[in-house]
């Protein structure tokens, strides 16, 4: 079976962990393609940070450390306190020693002139990731980066989301570079190619809809004979992880899983998805949806550990 | 007393730490301008990596590994050994945790815009340098990389020097960007001004020869009112440390106490030096340049601890 996943960081990394045991089971031999969220990206003292890359690899490849969702286990800040010695900003962002040493490589590779895609290959390399039968893609080898418009001007994604947790007013989410971007070599294909495309619970804004954004993307999805079922992010009416509520609300929808599966559209009226999943508490959305010609299911969708994730992603491949 | 150093790495940052001492005692209020070769510098997964200049920090700063005479004391190496874990090159440099650190605020400074001279001085006050009269220079704010031409084609001196042990055969050494280099802000003043340049045992070839290849550099040590001496790098025959006697075969200069004071040469027949100090062993040396009209001092040069350094630099101070 070919599955494609479109997957921001802690969320579509947990559930394709999921999948991935769901499919060791059911269907073995199956490919897996993961889309990644680069809108997150950014320099860091003059390294390459790739957070969702980072922790989808980390997770799928057993290295994640478990109770923070990202960064490696057995993680040390050495080298971050030093630098907090020098006076050096970005002192909010968790720079971990283990965590510093993928971003020295990648930015080896990237300054000798590799692309993202290849670098990120390389990378995967380390964690086995081709044994599971999965392969990592960038959305784009080109840089997007996630601005935020807040009252001061604009400032990166990461240091809303991290810094100031979200709570500074966002009037604007800006994907800066995303004209000139261009779906990385593969990604359209493993669209256009899926018996699956799967939207994990990831930011529907900042992680799926910058994905979605990269042009072309979009249009993959419409076209593509695969059927594109997601699962809400929202359960009774509040986000999982995250601050996916504050991105919501930037962009006009509410955080609703009937809210968020209508601002994805379903593909037969323009949108981009066929089946919806929601939580148990939000059964009355999916009877709404059902009744305006959705597929839905309903059940237990908080990811607690790796097999009631991997039975989720079962009840989500039932929606296909 | 305004005195100015031209200075490599450990040999001269701990002659310049005795020379604190004895000026700390013989003419509080001194102040000290160190001029450090930047020809080792290089781009390292893309962090900007200044051997020399970090050696003289963290030595005159106290941070230094004591034994090891260069990097930070109680460093570790956990960004390193995972580097090596994903296969990238250059596992043959240590890149030390904390030294780290220094590596990606400098990065972070220079990319945000500041010259390399403004970056170090940042890096410095938190080593408080400016505390003890000390002002840290890098030769240039140009890029100035020593590449060493051996059978197989150019490698970075580090390269060489590190990796190699000096052991493949040197060619030709190329300073590379050199012609495009200027002295950084306050080098030819601060040569210009000084009651005293003093050359410590640094490498004649690929440390202070590199600093007085900077356009601008040798003419201002001809021309400065003030006395220029040396300390001999080569006792006996043999460097102190380091492969000097191999830089200075690639260049056709014999390693021995006078040779070395003869490439240099004489301020009144053209040269940069007016005075040379040697070791007892090389007393011959010394005798024969005496007999040329240089003024020489013999004395126990070998900087064992920071009183008997400090000795040494009153006695090349009384060559002044």
């Amino acid at each position: 079976m070919k599955v494609t996943v479109l997957s921001g960081g802690v969320g579509g990394a947990r559930f394709t962990r999921g999948l991935l045991a769901h499919l060791a089971e059911s269907a073995p031999g199956s490919q897996i393609t993961v889309i990644a969220n680069t809108g997150d990206d950014m320099w860091l003292h003059g390294v390459r940070v790739c957070p969702d890359l980072d922790t989808l690899m980390y997770t799928l490849g057993g290295a994640v450390h478990e109770q923070q969702g990202w960064g490696r286990r057995e993680e040390s800040s050495r080298v971050s306190q030093d630098l907090a010695a020098y006076g050096v900003g970005w002192d909010w962002f968790t720079l971990g020693d283990l965590d510093l040493a993928t971003h020295l490589a990648r930015t080896q590779w990237l300054r000798e002139g590799l692309s993202l895609t290849e670098t990120t290959a390389r990378l995967c390399e380390r964690w086995r990731l081709a044994d599971q039968g999965v392969r990592l893609l960038p959305m784009s080898d080109q840089p997007v980066e996630t601005h935020v418009r807040v009252d001061d001007g604009l400032i990166h994604f990461e240091e809303w989301w991290v810094r100031h947790r979200a709570a500074l007013p966002a009037r604007e989410f800006v994907q800066v570079g995303l004209a000139q971007a261009e779906p990385a070599p593969g990604v359209l294909e493993a669209i256009g190619e899926a018996d699956a495309v799967l939207l994990p619970p990831s930011n529907p804004v900042v992680s799926v809809g910058t994905i979605l954004a990269v042009p072309g993307v979009r249009d993959a999805l419409t076209t593509t004979p695969a059927p594109v079922v997601g699962i809400s992010p929202i359960i009774g009416g509040a986000a999982v992880r995250g601050m996916a509520a504050e991105c919501l609300a930037t962009i006009g929808v509410a955080a609703s899983a009937e809210a968020v599966a209508r601002h994805y559209g379903r593909r037969a009226t323009g949108g981009v998805l066929d089946g919806w999943l929601v939580d148990t508490a939000d059964a009355e959305a999916a009877e709404k949806l059902a009744a305006d010609g959705w597929r839905t299911a309903v059940t237990d969708t908080l990811m607690r550990d790796v097999p009631h994730t991997a039975r989720i992603a079962a009840t989500l491949l039932n929606l296909v």
